[in-house]
């Protein structure tokens, strides 16, 4: 018997750190993929139903939290029904033929830039030029074909747009993940899930946010990652987005989310989800 | 008596947002100022004594905290020993003679292009370019002298640049400030310090983040500001930035210093200058 079919929405190009992320997932095979040049298009379809799910980009461990994802998903009426964490290793690509000493301008993601600092502290003849993708990037220098152009992006991408590697890994960090969030129209009931993530907005007055973080505190709910963001219109008051472990049928979460209400202007659960644990030791 | 030149670092160039605070906030006019195109460049420059001030933006009350500098600053040896606060309008501009009709390339820094977000939902002919600064782009199309071209920018850049403002301000939020830190290579103390920058590295194990926070809250100093930040080479876990309301003279203050000193892994003192209260509310 076929599974039912339904599209992935995916940020980016085939080729792109997410579309591996896509495909470690989601281990069904024939499902359509539609690809999405702004997170703010890939939300808006997922949204919609456009697609059933999408993946997305939300932290990268060397370079922190994508702020504009935050931002979008607070406000989209998404749920977060996964995450991955996936090893990120950024590599240097021009086209065939092309060595290392011939390069002179590098087309990357600003993330692939800031990831891969020091190799660029040490080659000052390359100008880096921001491109909107990694995969992008490789699917231009491919492209244009010229030896003194290459890109910043994963190896799956010098395969797919017919690069070959000149230097890398070049990031800094030994340790780079990339964490994705998987994220759905509809509110679901995620099998196994441990993982919340939530948004609080405080009252702006002394002490809220700590009275807040003692709800957690009191009842045992281990706090993974907590990222400020500020409330537009009122300068220097935030949200803060919130993951702790837990899984919202459990009774003592349930206590921890009303002694929340009582003690927040806002809360607001975007989805409980399986914590992936692969990326990270 | 003529007073003491001491030359200024400001990042950006004549007519960027953080030249219009640091004239804000250095009366003197005698002083000499040098442009520094990185962050980086500039927190050298400061560092090694080549400037004796510098000023670069910390945050900005829509789009949020601006991470490179966060990091920068964090293992760079400068102290912080001033705020600037300064409510922040963009505008669209173009080459004189140009009307908004002409305009289908548009450049700018991706912040202001973030803050101005709506205005470019509804002119989709417009294409988006990053740039290096708002006051770069300005330079840039002034310089090009193309109808077809804008900027966006800053009223003050249209005026230095020789460019016409065509629509503005732009920027969604009506109230939008950014945030400046002026920092020094030497420690120094500054007359009425009120508010206090530090960074905690804390252990990697439940409720860790919460006690921190206790400490302030058994001191009675006020939380501001909290930013967390990733540790490289240590997936998913987090420096905290965070701003309270103190001077470092005050007992009360040692205190606290203290117990942080016994529930954190560490914590280091970035600065203690006087609050900016003129740009927010």
């Amino acid at each position: 018997m076929k599974t039912e079919t339904e599209a992935l929405g995916c940020f980016g190009l085939p080729g792109a750190f997410t579309a591996e992320a896509m495909t470690s997932f989601f281990s069904e095979e024939d499902r359509t993929v539609l690809y999405f040049g702004t997170f703010e298009e890939l939300v808006g379809a997922v949204r919609t139903g456009k697609v059933r799910y999408g993946i997305l980009p939300i932290e990268n461990s060397s370079t922190g939290g994508i702020t504009e994802v935050y931002d979008l998903l607070r406000g989209s009426g998404c749920f977060i029904t996964g995450e991955k964490c996936l090893s990120v290793e950024q590599y240097l690509m021009g086209v065939p033929g092309a060595s290392i000493e011939d390069i002179r301008r590098v087309y990357s993601h600003p993330q692939g830039f800031r990831q891969s600092r020091d190799f660029f502290r040490r080659h000052p003849r390359m100008e880096c030029i921001p491109h909107f993708s990694t995969a992008q990037s490789a699917d231009f220098v491919g492209r244009e074909g010229k030896k003194e152009q290459a890109a910043v992006a994963g190896q799956l991408a010098a395969r797919i747009y017919g690069l070959r590697i000149l230097a890398g890994p070049i990031n800094m960090s030994t340790v780079n993940c990339t964490r994705f969030f998987v994220i759905s129209g509809k509110k679901e009931k995620v099998e196994g899930a441990d993982k919340i993530t939530l948004v609080l907005s405080l009252a702006h007055e002394p002490g809220s946010l700590y009275r807040a973080l003692g709800c957690f505190e009191k009842g045992g709910l281990n706090l993974m990652n907590l990222e400020s963001r500020p409330r537009e219109n009122h300068p220097f008051e935030y949200f803060f987005h919130i993951d702790v472990m837990g899984n919202l049928e459990d009774p003592a979460v349930h206590e921890v989310l009303e002694a929340l209400q009582k003690n927040t202007v806002s809360c607001r659960i975007l989805g409980n989800y399986r914590a992936d644990r692969g990326g990270a030791s």
